[in-house]
């Protein structure tokens, strides 16, 4: 049991765990919090700083930067056989305002990890390989997420995308150019490829692999997630005054509706996930019966019909709730589940046979760029297991050796696919 | 059923609704605000400035008007013999920041109306009549409420009042000589009186004699109040992609407590008041579970004992939450139930009896000064209804024939105790 698996027919040269996690550990200096997380938005300075480190790395190995309209950076490694369109892979650099050192970044330092293994082994693939950065992933400073890359699939105008406003009022358009010009002299161009594939690897976020104590998952697809908004108002009264029967207390209904949600999410299968996160209530005051509660929900499921079922069943139940206060619920933001492609999956699950790499199936809870990639090219997502499942956090966390055997899946599944004619 | 009912063997003059209306209409020009209700905290220039306006009216019929140190303001109407306890009346006229013209100034405007009956009607009583103005009753500025008549019945030291600091950062003690200055020439004097009784007009705050469709209210007493804090601690997770098993959610294990004990308080009869008011989550993320939620419990009943039950229950619910979050409830603060004197409520029945005023007993939800009054001399209190039972809110309304008649009833009252030798 204790004895490491060997690699077996393998394609790939070996990565190295020590690099890749010390590359980690240098680019959380770029946004640095005393917390040890790192607040580095879309669009900093410091976001530009992690890039050019990043691009210091890349061309120190051969690779050719540049850079789109939105600020995807693409970081090429020429193949041996032009014509052939290229494969892609990467994630995003930027974090949340309070984020960790992985979510994102780990996607491009095992793509970078992958390349500079490649270059060491003079090992040259047929097809380019493409390490690429995503602009803006979090969308916590400028809406919405994973913006660079529905830009890149022309899911979204890069001129509605320019018009979006961070909390201070700065519009990206006015931004937008110095932070391009912030990366040296990258030529700034349209990249017209479309990719032979796209493959993202990423922390889990979630407990699932640490709980089943595997290295890699290969993810399935993205789950489905519907957003709403419920609102119900009462009447603010005084407390001490008001028998409980004469008020209308948005609080109580609040409450009951909220339970009766969770009650029946609870009972709904393991796949559903159901979360109210952001409870307000008015006028907030111990002394004075809530006129006004606002809650958010959060749905999410593999299967986009079974969401749209629940989802129905939350309009029923506030509904429902109307009487001494009115219930209103508003539909906030819809996306459907998304399925990577399956012949992938298994390209990735043998990669990580010939590797001894234990792995299961599993669905993504988060969105990623991948998301938008999959309705162009071949897609699939390769996680690596999180301590205790926590991210968005300064604690978000992994160990090396899982970090560097899921980069090593990835090598080989990158280096298969980048040797097809 | 139409008929004007007639007063039979009254000992008061007749009161004026107009002049009363009137007057409450004027007052609200101190700190008037834009949705038609007031702000006027206190202390402030615009709480001297109404009680400038209320020395004019009282020195224009001879009362005599004097301050303590904390502020609280005495128009005297001397009575026809010395050496007799004298009788007061009144209330307050701070207000909420976003307050009526009714609550509070009531109390000090019918007092200052039946001097005003008493004086064009040339009865003297035997007994002093005092109109007196409580200092901060809100509370809203300065902490604690009823803090003149606190400091007048000595439960609250003059030295630690005037330590209180409002948001702003200034102290009491800074604000308070500017404050007395502002009265002109009134002088300020320790009192020394106890008082033969207190008598105190309010709005009631609620909708208990609306529903009711009577005038007038006696009120027995003051509840018990109990204020708790609940602080249920989890921990923050990715709504996308941690499963409903595996998380540590604070607001849904605060959900199931807030439904159970509303369940609970809702069966324990129509006595008990049972509020959560203010409601705070955190992160506050609709995508992130929340790992922190914190509630507030306020809590009243007319009986001290059971209010220590039902505090008693609301320990078990808290402590039988623990589980996968904890769960910490704080006691806030505890004020045991005040019954007022017995035989001054027969005297306020007898009073509106003789002048026509159906009526019911009911306890006060609210506090009120009558609160600390109550433990030097015999006190009552008179609750006029007011409209939907909306108070501390720029809708607060009431009719004028409704205070009025009170107002009467208050006019009697006093001018019975006022008589006795």
């Amino acid at each position: 049991m204790n004895s490491k698996p060997e690699a077996v027919g393998t394609q790939s040269p070996k990565v190295s765990a020590d690099r890749l996690w010390a590359r980690h550990m240098h680019l959380a200096e770029y946004g640095r919090l005393e917390s040890g997380g790192v607040n580095r938005p879309a669009f900093s300075p410091e976001d530009a700083q992690a890039r050019c480190q990043l691009i210091r790395w890349a061309t120190a190995i051969g690779l050719e930067p540049s850079l789109d309209a939105i600020g995807n950076l693409f970081l090429r490694k020429k193949g041996s056989r032009a014509g052939l369109a290229p494969v892609y892979t990467g994630s995003h650099l930027d974090t949340q305002p309070t984020g960790g050192k992985f979510d994102g970044i780990y996607g491009v330092l095992a793509g970078l990890e992958v390349l500079q293994s490649l270059h060491e082994s003079g090992l040259r693939t047929a097809r380019d390989i493409v390490l690429v950065v995503w602009s803006n992933e979090e969308g916590s400073r400028f809406a919405p997420t994973t913006m660079g890359s529905s830009v890149y699939v022309k899911k979204l105008a890069l001129s509605e995308a320019t018009q979006s406003c961070d909390a201070d009022g700065h519009r990206l358009a006015q931004v937008l150019p110095a932070f391009l010009a912030a990366h040296g002299d990258v030529p700034v161009a349209d990249i017209t490829d479309i990719p032979y594939a796209y493959l993202e690897a990423h922390i889990e976020q979630g407990p699932v692999l640490e709980k089943a104590g595997l290295p890699l998952g290969v993810v399935t697809g993205i789950q489905g997630l519907r957003w709403f908004e419920v609102v119900v108002t009462g009447q603010e009264a005084h407390a001490g005054t008001t028998p409980l029967d004469a008020r209308a207390d948005a609080l109580q209904v609040a409450v009951g509706l909220a339970k009766t949600l969770m009650d029946d999410f609870k009972a709904a299968g393991p796949e559903v996930r159901f979360t109210i996160g952001r409870w307000q209530a008015w006028p907030g005051s111990p002394n004075t019966v809530a006129g006004r509660v606002v809650f958010s929900i959060d749905l999410r499921h593999p299967d986009s019909a079974a969401l749209e079922v629940f989802a129905s069943a939350i309009e029923a139940h506030c509904a429902a709730a109307n009487g001494v206060c009115t219930v209103a619920l508003s539909a906030l933001s819809a996306s459907p589940s998304v399925a990577f492609s399956a012949p992938l999956q298994t390209l990735v699950e043998s990669a990580a046979a010939r590797w001894g790499a234990p792995c299961m199936k599993l669905i993504s809870g988060a969105t990623h760029d991948a998301k938008w990639l999959n309705g162009i090219t071949q897609t699939a997502m390769l996680f690596a297991p999180c301590e205790r499942g926590i991210s968005h956090n300064p604690r978000e966390s992994a160990k090396a050796e899982d970090l560097a055997l899921v980069a090593q899946v990835l090598a080989e599944t990158l280096v298969c696919l980048a040797q097809r004619p």
